[in-house]
């Protein structure tokens, strides 16, 4: 986009609410000649509890990137008590995409990541069935069937976390995947599985939720994606959104016109989730500028 | 608006789905001379029913008002098994508004009653608090103050039925009103009860949604306007809609904002029944243009 | 979608307004023992005009296809002084997609096409760049690059021209085709060429809305599909949608953020051009149930 | 809504790109003991320039509110050729309102201000026409009946601005006020006067903006809502919403209902201009959190 975007250092901090953090942490960045390109705090005053995202340049910086991480740790993180995440804007993400048969969410990330709109690595998909074989063909991105039933999910489930570690996965989407991952699976990624669910959640939990809002005679349907944790459609929601609906719509309609939703939603919170504009605290969702 | 719009008959009908339906309405109407101005009809495939709302002129109409009644029953509407109503645009309904303490909802409506919005006489308000008396005498609209405790529930609501009959009553409309009405109360007025729901229903149904969509950490808000049963916040759904929040909100500010979308959704849903555009099937309802 | 959805017949109708019209269209197909499943009417009355959209099911009906036209026309047709429009849903419409460099118009509307969410046939795609040909290899159309400068654009449009006859296309889709059509090519294909514009027009005509609307300092960016006529960026309007923006984004940005509206409010002005919906009426669009 | 709400000092800062700014600005808050609560900084890197929005609580601190702006004067502005503006949240603004004929816009500023959602103080209202004089007197508030004609407008004009400058109003709201007001009057409050325009700006500029879009055939109305400046229907804009129409609204319904998007639109921009979170650079806005 940008004729040369200069390459940037990204920390995302949370901890207590105390006097001065953002006075400290600015001025550990000013200090080591760090130009600040972006800065969004929140203080949750109900919890006590503070969050930042700050975004500077390294580019003049007087600390290496390996020295960053132990200088701000000694300097601030541990005094303040924080969790923090630091990555730079060069590092790519390496994203997984889990599918069984729809293929509009598939397509959307896919075309996007072609169109050079999300900045990230596709080394693999993993599908359920073979239907979407043919998409990840197309895109030249190895397909990984793997099949589940009732016997051999809890080994199947293990083939899939293992082609996760081979190819060095940062984080996992499930575009329409239409399996419950079991806990094993969901512990051992947490804060980096994203889901899409067919309902602005917590309305219609669970299977069908199209049928659900017809049987209810609601005039909106929406989407939800949600990072994924044990308790079923009940993770930190990352993004939302709605279409109206009428009396006209069959569940049918609803499944069509929802697909719009859901692609746009799950795209959104998947761009969002590698601009590293996420912070989960709680099993809620900060989500910065 | 219109220097001066013409009487119009309005006819609403459900009826099991059958082979020409639609022609035989309009040709009822079309024999005697009727200006079709409005035609909406819906067929529900999945439950075999068919809907229309059909207005026509009632000027150079070779039936006078009182004779369309008894010629569609014996003509078509016993023959074809309908359920239907017959108003007529010059005749105009008569709400009554209940209230708590909440300003919003009912400056809204009077707003627009006041700003020839809303064709509709409002013979009196019902509070069970006070604090609504004083909006009510700015508008000239006698405020009746009927308190409500446990214990004497059941004889105040036989006082507000009381009002509501001698007033002559079409409909009520629950302006942010925050009692739970009992089922004789509901039972006595089907589908002619409109109440506000600050959520977008099914989600959080019953006390506090703001507080509760808080919790959830969502990223959308919403109100539902809803025809009141005997089932807390599961009537059939008039009217819905939507604003976004984020992670900034506090249930506070989720209160704040959200009287908004109350208002106007409230409001919709108001006016799509007085313009007798709305009808109820089993749980739902039929909206028509 | 539905197990098997039978085939209906779908007239679109507009005439000077007048009494009994639909009676006599319901009677016309009531008589030959036609299910109507879907009528949708509107009367302008500022103009006079009637227009109305009627589908039923050919199954049972006592005309032939090639019956349907000639008694209508005769019967009703003629003496309403209608415009009118007879198609099947089982005949598939032929569309050619022309393209330039951008591909997310392409790719939604091709998604879409491989998920069958379109009712249509794709022939050909059309290029003045290179750029999209590896999309058009991946979904297996057929792509022709014909270049375009100042000195051969008569020419070229004239290959244009003769591939789109020769592949008996119904209706051309612009999906951010870059290139102004000559008025030649426009008049060929009246009401059958439907572009996108990354404005909510009228708002910003022309060329780089995006960067007039960050100079303007708006909050909403949109766009809007249209059937081209001869005055740029003016043809009657099919579908148009926003989305929010801040003082925080650039021209770039909007870009970004701009390409999830425009391929959503196409692909929607798509389908209801496939779906017999959509009808002109002096520079607007009637866009049918 | 809180129990106590501390009292905050705000800062608004326009200033050229820099490093440490940040830094330095809350390191003068942190030096003097005051607790951040909110703050919210945006880098206009096209024009290099420097936006930022703090607020922090006056308990504890350790300057007066008399001393705060010499001291920050002295210490940061001056030396970072800031443009800066402080103001004290328990300061209220005085906001007078102007009208014509038209209620939806003034009763809901109002229903706002008696529901105690915004906090100002309206010490007067001046019509152009004797309709709102009723509504003023629901709410108490005083009414001016100003007439314009051609002839007398210039003196009229100084009429109201004596109003102004007697009342010691901070900013002036036009509800619908249907005259153009002369330069001198606008050049007398720059960035003080809120205007609410019927149409997403820049579509539709100046009269009757619901006929221009009716005769446009949208699918879209709105409203803009902006501080006025000498270009009619151009100066830099708050806030924008929209609602979607059909074909078959005529240019009264759009009036009817385009009139919930304006008081919409009109109220928010008016709440964050009394938040102080607005800040006009150039011909735009930049809009805190």
């Amino acid at each position: 986009m940008d004729k040369e975007k200069s390459v940037t250092a990204i920390l995302r901090i949370n901890c207590p609410d105390q006097k001065g953090l953002i006075s400290r942490v600015t001025d550990f960045i000013q200090r080591n000649n760090g130009n600040i390109v972006a800065l969004d705090q929140h203080t949750d005053k109900l919890e006590g509890q503070f969050f930042m995202r700050i975004e500077w340049e390294l580019e003049g910086f007087e600390l290496t990137k390996d020295q960053i991480a132990p200088a701000f740790e000694h300097a601030i993180a541990v005094p303040c008590h924080m969790r923090w995440q630091l990555d730079f804007s060069d590092q790519k993400l390496r994203m997984a995409i889990m599918v069984s048969k729809l293929s509009h969410c598939l397509y959307d990330l896919l075309a996007r990541y072609h169109g050079g709109e999300l900045d990230v690595e596709i080394p693999l998909i993993i599908g359920n069935h073979e239907e979407m074989k043919t998409i990840a063909d197309q895109f030249g991105i190895p397909f990984h069937l793997i099949k589940i039933t009732k016997e051999n999910k809890a080994e199947q489930e293990k083939l899939q976390m293992k082609l996760i570690e081979e190819n060095n996965i940062d984080f996992v989407v499930l575009a329409r995947y239409m399996q419950i991952l079991s806990t094993d699976f969901i512990k051992a990624y947490p804060n980096r599985i994203i889901n899409i669910h067919h309902s602005t959640l917590p309305a219609f939990v669970g299977a069908k939720p199209y049928h659900q809002a017809h049987a209810r005679g609601v005039k909106l349907i929406g989407a939800t994606s949600h990072y994924v944790t044990e308790d079923l459609d009940a993770g930190p929601i990352i993004e939302q959104d709605i279409i109206r609906v009428t009396h006209r719509d069959t569940p049918e309609t609803l499944v069509q016109k929802g697909k719009d939703v859901e692609k746009i939603v799950l795209s959104r919170a998947v761009a969002a989730h590698i601009a590293r504009r996420t912070l989960v605290y709680e099993n809620k969702t900060v989500i910065f500028n």
